[in-house]
C-alpha cells in the first residue's frame, strides 16, 4: 500500500507518472449504471439502463437532450453529469445566437474536454466523476464522442460505459462494422441487445431502459417506452443472436475480472453499499 | 480502517470512485428526525415528526413555505436547511419579478441542485447536511423532488426520509399506486399513517406531527393541529390499516439493519449523543 | 479515540454524518456561566450569574441591550457574544432607519442564525463559540430565542444555558405552564430562583445576578442591584419553594452525569483549569 | 498528551470546548515583564518593571501614550502591543478630527477587543501575543481596562498582569478598596509597592520601573526617575507596609504553583531561556 | 524510502536540489505511446504510433496541426497536450493578426516552454504531464523542438519520445548525419523505420502510424495512410536496413532497463494498469 | 523532542506562550559574521566584520547607506537585509519629498519593526532572518537602534550582534559609560577593538572589516581601509587594552555556551555546514 | 535524520536559523553543469561546458546576452535560468527606453536579486533553483556577478559555478591576480584552461564549450567555435600550465568531498540519475 502518499491530490504526480486522482475520478464512471452510443452514417442512437432507486420513483434520467442536433447520455456522478449538461446547453444556445447555425458535435466536446482538463490541474478542485457519451449530427455527419473525467475525448462507432458494460462492448465490437450503413430501426435494435447484455440474465423491458435518437431530419429525442417494448418484442420472438458461449464466457470473465477489481479497490466499501440497498435515495452514480 | 485517507476532504476521490464527504453529508439526512411526501395528481402532501427539544420550546420548524405553491420538508442539519429554503424563497420572488408568473418546481429544484454540487467540488467548503422534499405545483401539475446532498435530485411519487423512515417507504410502496388519484383527505390520511410509522409504538398525535398541502386553488400552507387531530382521532378509531405482520417485520428488521449500520459508522458517537440527551438544546438534525 | 481523523476541521463530515467541530463550539456554550430566559405572554426576563473575575474587577458583562425592544444573554465566549451582539444592534440600526419601525425579533434572529451558519461551512473559520438568549418584544408579543454555534435557533418559554444550567432547566420545566400569563414581579422571581438553582449551594445575592427586563412599555433595560436584593429577602424570608428532594436529586444526578460528561471530554483540560484558577484573568467563558 | 491535535490551530475547537491557540497567547502575557494599573476616581496609575536588556541599552518602552486622555501597559510580545498602541493612536486621532471630542475609553477599548477577536477566528492569522492595561480620563471618570487576546476586554479597580504579578494582585486586593477616594500621590505609591512585590527581593530603585499618571488636569505621562526615586525613598523609610508573613507565603505559594505550571507547559523551553540569558537580545516579551 | 518528504509538492526541493514532481511528470512524456521527429534543411517529418484504444473507435490524435507552418507530435496526458496546442494556436493566430506574418517557430517553442516553466512554480498547480515534437518552417529554416515538462526546450536533428523510444533513438543516431541533405521522401522512409523500431516486432502497418510533413511550398499536412502503406510496401521489399543484431541487443537492453525503473517505480500501479487492460477507455497517455 | 508540533509554523503559539519560529529567525542573525555600533552625543559608529566567501571576490556588503543622516549594518540573511534597506531608502526619500526635511530615525526604525512584525502574524510568510543595527542623526541627535526579526527594536548605547558577538559586547559593556562624550576618533577605535574581540585570535586587519561613520557635519559613509589600517596600527603598537583574564575566560565561556546552545540546536546541522565550507558562495548569513 | 520537520517549506525556520529549503535550492546550482566567469578591467568573459543530452540535439544553451553590455551564464534549472534572463532582458529594453541610457549593470543585478528574494518568503512559491553569472560592462567598468537562489549577489574577479566547478576554483584563486591587467586573449585562455579543470580528464574541444566576451567596443556575444578551437590548439601545443599535483590533488579532495555530500543527500536519487542516462532528455539542470 506504498501507493498513498501521491493518490490523494489531483496535484500530485507519482513517480512513474501518473494522476491517481483522475484514475479514480474515471473509477466512478465505471460505478455508473451502463450507457451506450452507437451510430451509422445518418444516425446515432444513445441508450442507457434505467436505476430504479425505489418503486415510489420514477428512473433518474441519465440521457439529456442538450440541442435539436446533440444528446448526452451519462455514467457517473449525476449531479456532476448535470452541470456540465447544462454547460453544453448553454454553449450551444450562445454559438447558435452568434453565428445562426449550430455549434459543431466536435467543438463542443473539445471545449467539455477542456473544462474536465482544468478541474485535473487545480488543488482545490477534483475532476468531474462522470463519463459522458455525446451524440450529435452536423455537416459533417452523424458523431459518437466520448468524453472522461481525465479530459480527454474519443470518437466512436459505438461505445459502453458504466458497470457491466465489457458485455456490451463486446457485443458492439462484433457487429460494429454493420453500423455504419445500418438502418435507423437496426441501430436502435443493436442498441437495445447490447444494453441487454449488460443486465445480467434480467429480462430486458422497455421500463428499465432508456433510448434516444438523433438523425437526418429527426432531432435529438427520447423514444416513448411503447415504441421501444414494440421493438424488443419484436426480435425477443424471432429470436436473439446471442453471442456465441465462449464469447459469452469470455466477456463474463472480463466482467469479473472488472468486479474483482472494484472490490479490491473498494477496501470498505460495504458500510456504504450497505447504506445503497437500503432504500434510501444513495448518491446516485 | 484503510478509508482514511480518502474520506476527509470532499475533493478527493477514493480508489473506488467515491466521494466519502458526500456520502458521510447523506448520512446526516438520515439523523434528522423523520419526513415524508405524497402527491396525487392535484395535491402534494408533505409531513414530519415535531422533535421536541424540551417542554419548554415549540418543536422545530422543518416545513417551510417557499412560495404560494411551493414548499419544503427538511430532514438533517436545520441550518443548512433554514438557509437553502431562503435561497429557493428568493429565486422565487426574482423570476416571479421577472417573468409575472410563478418559477416552475423542477426549474426551481434544478438550482437547488446545482448549487449543492458546488459544495461537492471546492475543498473549502462541505456538502450541506441537509435533504429537502419539495412539494409544488405548477403549470404541468403537482410535484414532489428530493434534493440530495449529493446535488442529486429524483421525482417521486411519495417518500421518506430521516430516522426511520424505512417503515414510512414500506408503507408508502406498499399504497402509492393508488395516491395519482386520491382525493386530498385521503393523502393527508396517508401521509398521517406513514409519519406513525416510523414512530416505534409511541401514539400518533397532533402535537407530534406537522402536516402541509398545497394544491389546485390551495396555496401552500400548513394545517391547524385542530384539523390534525380531527383526521387522526377519525381513523384510529375505525382502525388503522395495519400492514400484515411480515411486513411489520420486514420494516423493522431494515430499521435494525439501518440502526447497526448507523451505530457501526458512529464510532465514537456515544458522548456526543450522551450530550444531547442532557436536554440543552443539541446541535439539531 | 477513532474521532480525531474528523473533528479537526469544521468542513469535515464524520462517517456518521456529524460535524464534531460544531459540536465542540457547543461545549463552549456549556462551559459559560449560566445564563436564563423566562417570559410571559407580555414581559421577557433575562438573567445570569455574574463571574468574578477577581475583587479587583467588576463582573464581566454578559447581558447586551441591543435596542429597546431586544436584549441578549450569552454563554460561551464573551469576545464572540460582544461581536455578534453588535452585529445585532448594527442591524437593528439599519432597519429602523430604513422602514422607522423596529426589526422584528424574528427576523434578527434568523440573521443572526444565517451568520452562524456560514461560520460552519468555510474551512478557514470556525463556529462561534457563544449561545445566545435573545430576549423581545414587537407587534406579534414578547419573544424568547436561543441561537445556537451550529446556525439553529428556537423559540422558548423558558431556557437555561451555561454551566450547571440543568438544574434551572428542571425548575423551568416544572413551573413553565405559569410563565405565559405571569406578572412582570412573578416571572423575575422565577428568574431569580432558577438562577439560584445553578449556584450549587452558594447563596443568592443580588451581587452574583445580573437581571434584565424588557415588556410593554418598557424598554430592554438591566435592574439596578438594589431592587434585585430586595426581591431575593422577599421570597428568601417566606420560604424558598425548594423543589422536592428527588427532583433536586435528578437534576444532580443529571448534572453530575454533565459533569462527567465534559470531564471525559476535557482530556487534557487540567493545566488549562489551574491557570485559569491563578487569579490572572481567564479566557472568559 | 492527547492535546496536541487541537491546540496547533486557532480555527479548531477541542472536544471541551476550548480553543487552545487563544490560551496559549495569554500565556505569553505571564511571560512579559510585569504591569500594574490602579485608579481613584479622578486618577490612573500605570506603573511596570524596567526590563533590562543588556547595560548597554536603555530598557524597553513598556507604557506607551495612546492621547492626551489615554496610555497603555503592556506585558507580553512588544511588537504586537506596539503594533495594536498604533492603532488605538490612530483611532483616537480619528475620533478628535471628525468629532472634535476625545474619543471615550471604553469605546476605544471595545474597538481594540474586537481587533483581537479577528485574530482569533481567521486560520491564516494568530491570536495577539500582549495584555494590555489601558488608563483613560473622559467624561465618565477615571478608566482602567484589561485588554486579553482573547478579545476579552475587563474594567478593573486595580490590576496587575506579566511575569510574578501575583504577588502584586494579592496586594492590590488587600487595598484596593482604599484607591477610589485614594489621592494622586497615595495612588502612585500603592503603584509602587504592587511594582515591589514583584521584584522577589531585588530593591525597588526608580531605574528598574517606569510610572505613568493620567489625571484631572494632568495629561496621560511617564513620571521622571527623580520624582519616582524621591517617593520611593520617603516610604522606604518610613518602613514599608509589609504584607504579614501568611499572606506572603499565599501570594509566594501561589507563585510557585504559577512557575510550575509555567515550566509544565514549558517542555522544551530551556534551551530557548537559555539564549534568552545569553546577552543577545531576546524575543522581548 | 526516504524519498518520500520531498515528492509530493512541485515548490519542494529534495536536499539534492531536485524537483521530484517535475521529474515524475516527465515519466508520464515516457508512458505515451512513442513519437519521433527528424528534419532536413527543407522539411521537417512528424510520426507516431496509433494507440488504438479499441476496435470502434478510430486512435486517439497525437499531431496536431497549430498553423500551416508549425505541428506538434505530443506524447503523455493527452488532455494536456491538447490544451497545450490550442494555446499555440492561438498564439500564432494573435502572432499574424498583429504582424502579418507567421510567428517563428523558436519563439513559440520559448513562450511554450515558459507556460510550462511557470506550473513547475506554483504550490496549487501541477507540472505539464506531456512531451511534444514542435516541427515548423520559417525564414531561418526547418526546426525540429522538444518541450519537456520541466519548461525546458531543445533543438533536435532527430529525436523520439514515448515508450520504447529508445529503440528508435539509437537506429537515429546511427543516420542522422545524413538527414540534413535527405529528400523528403527520405526523411519519411527513415521516420517510419524509426517508427518500426518502437514496435516490438508487430509489423507495421499504415494504421498503426500517422505520419506528418511539414516543408518548403508544403503546409503542416498528415499524410493519408494510403501513401504511407505505399511507403511501407516499398521499403519493406526492398529489405529493411536492419541494424546490427548487436546494436538491436544494446537497445533493446537500454529499452529493459528503461522498463526495469518504471516498473520499480510504479510501486502500485498493477490494480490500475489491469483497469488499463479491460477495454474501457483507460487514462490516455 | 515535544517542541516539534508548535515550531514549524509562525502562526502557531506554543503551549508556554512562545512563537518558536520568530525565535528560530532570530538565531539567525546570531549565525551571520558579527557587526557592531556605538555611539557618542554627536557620533556614531558600525563596524562590521568583512565575510570572505573566496579570494575571488569582494566580500559581502555588510554596511548600507540609507541616506545622508542614516545607515545601517547587518546580521544574518544577506536578501532579507538589503530588501529591508531598500525599504529604508525608499521611505527616506518619500519622506524627504513631502516633508522636505530628514526622516527622524527613530521614527524609520518603528516602521521598519512595523513591517516586520507582520511577517511573524500570517501563515504564508516568514519572519525575517536578518537583525539591523541602525545608525542615525537627527534633531534629536545621534541614535543606535536594533531592530530584531520579532518586530522589536531597542535603542542602544553600544551594542553587537552576529556571531561571537558575546566577547565584543563584553568589551562595551566595560567601556560604554565613556562613549558618550567620546571623540569621533575614540568610537572609532573601541569600534575596531570590539571587532577584534569577535576575531579569535585571528589578526584584525582593514581588509577583515569595514567601519562606518555618521556625526555633525559628517554624512554617513564607510571609511577607506587605509584610514582604517592606519588606527588599527596606532594602537596596536602602543598595546591594545587586553580585557582581564578573567574576563576574557567569563566572555570565552558564554561563548562556549552559545556554541553549545547552537549546536544542540542545529541537531542535523553539519551536511549544510560542510556544504558552506566547500567554497562554493553559501547562502550568505 | 531529524532535519525533516523544518526542510520541506519555504517558508520554516530550522531551530538553528536556518532555511532548508533555499539551501537545497542551491544544491541544484551545483548539480547543473559548470559555468565560469572572469574580468579584467576592460573585458569579462563567460565560458561554459556544453552538455550534450544526446548526439541528436545541439548543446543545451547555457550563455544568454541580455543587451549589448550584458550577458549571463548559468547553471542550475536551465527554465527558471532563462525565465530570469527573460526578465532581465525586458528590464534593460524598459530602461533604455526611459532613461536613454544602459541599465547599469549593477542596478539589474540587485532588482535580479530582489525578484529571487520573493520566492525565498511566500509559502506557495518555491526558490529559483539557478545560480547566474552576469558580465557587464557600464560606466563603472567591467564587472561579474554571481546571483545566488537565497536573493544574494556577489561581485567577483573571477567565479565558477556548477559541478566540479572547484577544480576551476582552485585554478582561478592561483591567478587571479593577473586578470585585472589582463589582455582580451589571456583572459579566454584563462577561461579555457579553468573549464578544461572541471572536465576530468575529458579532453577540452571546442565544441564541449562555449565561450563570451564583452569588452571595450565589443558588445556581449558568443564566440564561433573556430576562434575557440584556434585557441585552444595554441595552449595546448606549448604544454598547459598544470597546476602542481598537490593542488590538483587537494582539489580532487575537494571534489570528492563535494561528491560525497551530494550523494549522502540524494537519498533516493539513484532511479532518476538511472533515467538520466537513458538518453531521454533528462530534467535539465
Amino acid at each position: 500500500m506504498f501507493r498513498n502518499q501521491y493518490d490523494t491530490d489531483v496535484t500530485t504526480w507519482s513517480p512513474a507518472g501518473r494522476l491517481f486522482q483522475v484514475e479514480y475520478a474515471m473509477e466512478a464512471v465505471k460505478q455508473g449504471s451502463a450507457a451506450i452510443g452507437l451510430r451509422s452514417m445518418t444516425h446515432v442512437v444513445l441508450a442507457c439502463v434505467n436505476k430504479a432507486n425505489s418503486e415510489l420513483s420514477s428512473h433518474q434520467k441519465k440521457i439529456f437532450k442538450v440541442d435539436d442536433h446533440i444528446g448526452v447520455a451519462i455514467a457517473g456522478l449525476t449531479a456532476d453529469g448535470r452541470v456540465l449538461s447544462k454547460y453544453m446547453r448553454s454553449e450551444c444556445i450562445n454559438y447558435s445566437f452568434t453565428y445562426d447555425s449550430p455549434l459543431p458535435v466536435g467543438r463542443l466536446v473539445v471545449q467539455l474536454a477542456d473544462k474536465a482538463q482544468v478541474c485535473t490541474q487545480r488543488s482545490w478542485k477534483r475532476p468531474y466523476g462522470v463519463g459522458l457519451l455525446a451524440a450529435g449530427l452536423d455537416e459533417s455527419g452523424a458523431h459518437l464522442y466520448y468524453n472522461c473525467p481525465s479530459g480527454n475525448y474519443f470518437e466512436y462507432q459505438a461505445f459502453a460505459i458504466g458497470s457491466r458494460s465489457q458485455a456490451a462492448k463486446t457485443y458492439l465490437e462484433r457487429r460494429f462494422e454493420t453500423f455504419v450503413n445500418a438502418s435507423r430501426e437496426d441501430l436502435i435494435k443493436d442498441a437495445l441487445i447490447a444494453i441487454r447484455e449488460t443486465l445480467q440474465g434480467e429480462r430486458l423491458k422497455s421500463s428499465i431502459c432508456t433510448v434516444a435518437v438523433v438523425g437526418g431530419g429527426e432531432p435529438f429525442h427520447i423514444l416513448d417506452p411503447e415504441t421501444i417494448q414494440h421493438l424488443i418484442d419484436a426480435f425477443e420472438i424471432v429470436g436473439d443472436e446471442d453471442p456465441p458461449a465462449n464469447e459469452q464466457g469470455a466477456a463474463a470473465a472480463a466482467d469479473a475480472e472488472e468486479g474483482a477489481t472494484a472490490e479490491q479497490g473498494a477496501t470498505a466499501g460495504e458500510g456504504g453499499d450497505g447504506a445503497a440497498d437500503e432504500g434510501a435515495a444513495p448518491m446516485d452514480i
